[in-house]
């Protein structure tokens, strides 16, 4: 009754109102056919503010989905602060800049875990991976990646290759090893054991054990048996644990600004992204100070736009709104309403949360789907997760207020009501 | 008489003015071991305009280096078109957004040479490399590349595996073969076809000739025999040729928007970055339609700050601001004067321009560092290039004046002069 997927079918472009079909069909001739469209019936949005979008005729569609404006769309002071500094100045970190070093003090200041450390600046989450893997070979002189079976770690042709989710899990690379996500019940460490024993036969020593410490793309697992183990087992072998934040971190499961310190972890490298600068493109890692010594003896490192003054200000306005508006307290308390509300829904089959990253299972694909764009057409925005795309993935702006989740508990409860199984 | 690269040596901290080592100290310590500073004293700045910078006691430094600002540091319209779009809405390409699709539309139609193509978006001119080898070996099912002996095309793991310039020529990827940059006499074509030949030789097939196309980082080569012929002969041996337009596109070479043009040639992917929004984080290429469809049959593409709405506000205003400053030819004018006024100067080897970039050869690698520096007392900025590091690389924003090229002519001319060879 659906499409494979949750994204737009350019087969039925047709079917559009004339208006859009228009821009899709413009669209397809510009952008070409790698690129996707969320929605059966796609979306044009004009304007953001806190969780909403609002399209050309004013209409306001409750964001559910987009986690990269982390403090709300279009947030007056982290607009101000990009706006003010992009007309000063914006340059490159080959000259000396205060408000840069500052930051990264600022930042590693929530990371004692790692002790002494350093940050990297790079543009993207998938740039950040991507350099975390070259340090990690550089400190380790290992080639080996584990990672968990869905997982996305970003598009550059290196980390895509430990990216199953997008490339499929026969295509990642002779150096990759898959190991079961967590699960009820599951040791997430006898996976990675047996991943290393895997490497092991092949000649192969561990680089890194890398994990989003929230396992959005293999379904969304706040709670993790055996971490800690697995974490060691890495450590054991010689290879390093890679914390990817670029989802979880920045606060966003309610409880601190990063997922493996849930868990009470000590990473030798995170990696971070998508929330940092509110949509600004800045992203980066913090590493032990050993590892990234390691990779120093081998490389320099520059990245022109990364660390730049701009997205400087852009990611420290980002830390002042977090202070300021007490959105990880916000996170944590709106996050267990929506999973609490969510529970006891019809088709619901089971409900994972941390803060406002909330997982829901539905009982398969074809019915999420539908459940995704009936949302839609109410105008409340989601996506589907997990391997089997059964899984409702929640993970809206921080400032999503108590209206905002009455919002999204009435109409989701309404849709599956209505769906049919 | 001077250190060995043109970095500042980190052990020469205790010879700066206090506070400046005090933030040198800082920065090692927040940003590691891996990051570099310009200059023997580092610069730290805290505005800019046009083609100036100025330090925090306003003095004004004239910069003949940054290609980043291309259209002017702290462009007012740029400026506006990011702050404006920022208040409304950043969000990513999943949506229908008109202004994302009518920019690639007006960036294709500066591309005739590629007849039917696409535009992809990332958010530098690293991931837009790496981004261009995944597609081209999707495209033709092979794995070699073929680049220049002292290339530099970014810093993912793949795309350092061939840039010799960063990783050094011993340590590129096996399925990488070096060729001679181009010079007067030699032929650019005979060294790719050996380059073909030594891949075959070890069973491979080149994926593609990738080109910085006016060879900055071999030194600055606009003038290059046999570039078709090395073109063809990729082309007979089933690899795409993809232009490396990050540092040379947008107008700087003073001769219409593209580098590959000059030179008479169709690429198959065309390959951008740094001026393309001024300083903000946006880079992209585009691709022959064919190849981009043999790409998008293994994969989807999404880059999550890739093509922004901020971003493509950004990179229209500076299409704009090209547009209706005519800098183009003004870059075509003050780059011939530059040229024509360091030819005659004393210590000069060698001068090679096209539009706003100019190489000038001097004796050798530590005069060149000297003369860096020493402009860099009196207030200019530029760098040494190329293999030997024995090259001044001259590419200042755009809108350098008749009077900003007096000045750096004649400070320039009077280092030259004091610089003992």
């Amino acid at each position: 009754m659906v499409g494979p997927t949750s994204y737009f079918d350019p087969a039925r472009v047709d079917e559009l109102d004339p208006r859009t079909a228009d821009l899709v069909r413009r669209r397809a001739a510009a952008l070409g056919p790698a690129y996707r469209l969320f929605y059966r019936e796609p979306l044009e949005f004009v304007r953001g503010e806190g969780a909403h979008l609002f399209d050309a005729d004013g209409n306001d569609y409750l964001d559910a989905y987009n986690n990269v404006p982390s403090v709300g769309h279009a947030h007056p002071r982290v607009v101000a602060a990009i706006a003010e500094q992009a007309a000063r100045l914006n340059t490159h970190t080959r000259y000396l800049s205060e408000p840069t070093v500052a930051y990264a003090e600022r930042l590693l200041a929530t990371m004692p875990e790692l002790a002494e450390a350093h940050v990297m600046f790079t543009c993207t989450g998938s740039e950040a991976n991507d350099l975390a893997l070259r340090i990690a070979r550089a400190a380790t002189g290992a080639t080996g990646v584990l990672v968990t079976s869905y997982a996305y770690h970003g598009v550059t042709a290196e980390v895509a290759a430990f990216s199953p989710s997008l490339v499929g899990p026969d295509a990642v690379a002779p150096w990759v090893r898959l190991v079961p996500p967590p699960a009820p019940g599951r040791d997430f460490a006898a996976g990675v054991r047996a991943g290393i024993e895997s490497l092991a036969e092949a000649g192969l020593r561990p680089a890194a054990l890398i994990v989003d410490t929230v396992f959005a793309s293999d379904g969304v697992f706040p709670d993790v048996p055996g971490f800690a183990e697995a974490v060691a087992a890495v450590h054991a072998a010689g290879g390093l644990f890679i914390a990817d934040e670029v989802q979880p971190g920045f606060g966003r499961l309610g409880a601190g600004m990063w997922g493996y310190a849930r868990h009470g972890l000590a990473p030798d490298l995170v990696t971070m992204g998508k929330p940092m600068g509110n949509g600004h493109p800045v992203a980066g890692l913090a590493g032990r100070a050993e590892v990234v010594a390691a990779f120093a003896a081998q490389s320099r490192y520059f990245n022109t736009f990364g660390g730049n003054t701009v997205s400087i200000a852009a990611a420290s306005a980002v830390l002042d709104v977090l202070d300021d508006e007490q959105l990880i307290a916000h996170a944590a308390r709106v996050g267990a309403r929506l999973a609490d509300g969510m529970g006891g829904m019809p088709n619901v089959r089971g409900v994972r949360g941390a803060g406002l990253f909330v997982g829901v299972d539905l009982p398969d694909e074809p019915f999420t789907l539908d459940v995704v764009n009936a949302l839609r057409e109410r105008r409340v925005l989601l996506a589907a997760s997990g391997p089997d795309n059964a899984t409702l993935k929640i993970r809206p702006p921080l400032p999503f207020s108590d209206a905002d989740a009455d919002r999204l508990l009435e109409e989701l409860d309404a849709v599956l009501s209505a769906t049919a199984g």
